[in-house]
């Protein structure tokens, strides 16, 4: 069976290394969120796809999920000494990438050439796909500072402004790789990632909803027990839908603004409650704690999709 | 008295530092070498700048001169494992000056205003002036492998392949700082550097050697006992000028090339033989192993102008 993951940064990336841990590099083809992507110290940061390269790699760092193990700061203390901008701390090692990566596109390398690149360096086996070649800022809409770029709300302010609406600064075609990719799968899965932020990005590309039509798409949901599992979700639900943060208003985003774009729906134990009708709906442990929690939940959810396409 | 000396990196670094242990910050400019500089990793590196400025911050690196203090490597080890280009050993600590100033390049800062920002930041009270905002590269024809660019014949190739003659990419203006610094100087002191690749570069500017007509020029000899105190100086000497290395060597170099550009010369004790006819000579201490001996050296330097000025 073929699969292709939507995914954004650490939750996501869980569950894509889960996958990763059963499916051949033949089998698994991962499409990142670049929404979150911006420019710092004049260098091309690409966060969720360096999130998704270092997990699949196995040199992320153990505990925070973002970034490498055995990170130093020694840039960063001296560009503060520069009185430079320090509010979003890139790491010495987490340098090369982006300084690797700047050059290259500067160059003239498509983003997904210089991705494909980088991680084959780093061993990984399973293609990680950019959404897009081209940029597309993901902005928010906030109550009380007007919109902002995605960075500045999310580490620059602390994801404190309270959203209203997320939009997009562009919006270039899904790459080649991506629709060959989606063309050649057998189901698409949604991984735990925010769905405002990380997911809708790349559902929203021209052309993506027909290209996903007639796939069997199944999401894993980022919110467990009425919380998400990291970051600022459960208030963005809150504000944005205007609803509690639930499993089912997560079920409700994805089948209302994408059309009943959901198959299946695996939910954390206990969560499965008023989900959309007509949803096929699995309960599972979804909190990827350790390696084990993400290769059971990533055969948990393959067990679902072949269910679903059979 | 107002100086203005003219230094390549490390040995030129050294007296400067004496220099502006004794002239406080109206009474001593520095004018740099960017002959040296490059790209690496996308990044505008800049050697000579970057040795003085980090020299008279007292950042640098105590034992080898360039580079900064409690240095880490972290960033190279990691473009090592991608593949990247490794050759050139670009520091953690360091990567911060030249993402700082590559990105104010881009944004059309001028290199000397970068400069004066980033050495006002480190606490720099002297003004340390690029030769140039323009690139003027050194280039270095050899023997067996043709032109190459300075750091490549450097840095890539250890200063090996036999040097037959040095010139420059562009004749780029000295800037409107370093023509207006020499206009106020009492005298100027060309420190120990290497001359064909470190102050060449300087004075042979478009309409530098007449900015410094009618000033008092003193050199210090980078050259002691025959031998280059660091660098490849040595070894140039005998290819380039066709002698052993000698300070008087150094010294037909800048009034043959330069017709009579010295008034006075400094040279290491002993090392005042077969030297032009009509230069006054100063024998000194002329290795700086400690912060005294800088001072020293460069109190000696200035009472020789006094006497030359007088």
């Amino acid at each position: 069976m073929r699969i292709v993951a939507l995914s954004g940064g650490v939750g996501g990336a869980k569950l894509v290394d889960g996958l990763a841990r059963i499916l051949d590099g033949d089998s698994l083809a991962t499409v990142v969120n670049t929404g979150d992507d911006f420019v710092h110290w004049g260098l091309a940061i690409a966060p969720d796809l360096d999130t998704v390269m270092y997990t699949l790699a196995g040199v992320s760092h153990p505990e925070q999920g973002w970034g490498l193990a055995d990170e130093g700061f020694r840039a960063l203390s001296m560009v503060e000494r520069y009185g430079g901008p320090a509010w979003f701390r890139l790491g010495d090692r987490d340098l090369a990438t982006h300084l690797l990566r700047t050059e290259a596109l500067r160059a003239g390398e498509r983003l997904t050439d210089v991705t494909a690149r980088l991680a084959r360096a780093l061993g990984v086996r399973h293609p990680i796909l950019p959404m897009a070649d081209g940029a597309r800022r993901t902005l928010i809409e906030t109550e009380r500072d007007g919109v902002l770029p995605f960075q500045d709300w999310f580490v620059g302010r602390r994801a404190k402004p309270e959203v209203r609406a997320i939009r997009w600064s562009d919006d270039p075609p899904p790459t080649p790789e991506v629709l060959a990719a989606i063309e050649r799968a057998d189901a698409i899965v949604i991984a735990p990632s925010n769905p405002y932020v990380s997911v809708d990005p790349i559902l929203s590309l021209p052309g993506m909803r027909a290209a996903l039509s007639h796939k069997a798409i199944v999401a894993v949901s980022p919110i467990v027990g009425g919380a998400a599992v990291k970051g600022p979700l459960g208030e963005m639900v809150r504000t944005v839908a205007g609803e509690p943060a639930s499993a089912a208003a997560i079920a409700r985003h994805y089948q209302g603004r994408w059309e009943g774009l959901l198959a299946g729906f695996v939910v954390e134990h206990g969560d499965a409650r008023e989900l959309p009708a007509g949803l096929r709906v699995r309960e599972a442990a979804t909190v990827m704690a350790t390696a084990d929690d993400r290769r059971r939940l990533a055969a948990e959810v393959l067990a679902f999709v072949e269910e679903l396409v059979r």
